[in-house]
């Protein structure tokens, strides 16, 4: 176990250059033709993060619906159909009315707010050196549980 | 698939106006009559952001308990109810001291250590031109699985 | 329900001293001598903070691999082996190639990603007065899911 420094600003380097707190927001929007998926989103969150100008922060990138998530795990088609699989056990779509309380509003997606708590809503992630600090299998994705129409994730970068 | 650039922070603004960091802390103290519930504190967490007078950054709303969440999703009754029954069979509540190892140390809410870690400790909301950047149905709960007592949730504002 | 202010930069405050944004990045290694484990990371959170001399802020503390956690919950070991029990019913570790769609890949880790979404990829936890601000039993744990070789978390401070 051991800890390695990579990076502090210091009083010189602020001293040197413009220092002071910088913010941008960007929304994407995403429009799945089907119920349940995934899209690999890092490479829209770079660019944000690249239009940025940011070297040193954080970036929040979240799902703006509550059936839907954001979230970091790996690119691979096999384990994506085992979390289809496994979130479909957990929390089982079953459109009839007596299946779930919230149905009684009309809705039939109970079981997409369920799944939408353990796959989670949002990531922060790093940004050092302007570049996203994601380790090597990080990948982020957005991840749809009631597909079918337009929905929004915001990107938020903040730092210096 | 597209992105829109809703506000980004240029040079010029930077030098018109004070573009300094500010940070707001507060802590909310919610006291449920029930071993289980849900409170959407979206109104105190707005008033918080106000108050802070940042305008580009995010506020960062946790529980301060183990036994607690803030999470964000429909302000709808029947879902809170479809939540409550969900949790119960994911992490059942029971407790007799061999239900869990936990509960070997007098306590009786291992139960409510698990459904947190399902719901959440926290959740970085974005503030966009003063105001929480929300989706139209987003809302911030506190959620409560092993009430009864006074319990805290900490908001962090930090922006400029 | 109450709030109470407990502190705000001020316009004074920003005069007198130097407000501009401060960020430190720094690496941990662990190396857990089994598949499934957790560690209390809370001392060395709190020396990269310490290290990092920011007063008001956050720091992120995240996985950098996708079959690791970084989460906050009790150090009970009554608890710690509940959670294990407990992960284990919910994502069963099934080495068989038959068992998940991810294990044609070569891999036999299936059950770690899903048991990584379960308890969360990362913390952001507040900085104030110099300090972590988390509640009386929060303690901040890495939790591996595929263990025996080294893997790192992620500490980034941010604020002034």
């Amino acid at each position: 176990m051991g800890a390695r420094i990579v990076r502090r600003t210091t009083a010189a380097e602020y001293l040197e250059r413009d220092a002071a707190m910088k913010s941008t927001t960007e929304y994407l929007t995403f429009h799945l033709p089907s119920r349940l998926g995934w899209i690999n989103i890092t490479p829209q969150v770079e660019a944000v993060v690249e239009r940025s100008g940011v070297a040193e922060g954080i970036v929040l990138c979240n799902a703006m619906h509550i059936t839907a998530s954001v979230f970091i795990n790996d690119d691979e088609s096999g384990l994506h159909q085992d979390f289809r699989v496994w979130l479909e056990k957990l929390a089982p779509y079953h459109p009839a009315v007596e299946a779930y309380q919230h149905h009684h509003t009309g809705e039939d997606n109970a079981d997409a707010h369920l799944k939408r708590q353990v796959m989670g809503r949002e990531v922060v992630v790093a940004i050092t050196r302007g570049e996203l600090d994601l380790g090597p299998w990080e990948q982020i994705f957005y991840g749809e549980f009631d597909g079918n129409r337009p929905k929004r994730v915001l990107i938020k970068v903040l730092g210096e």
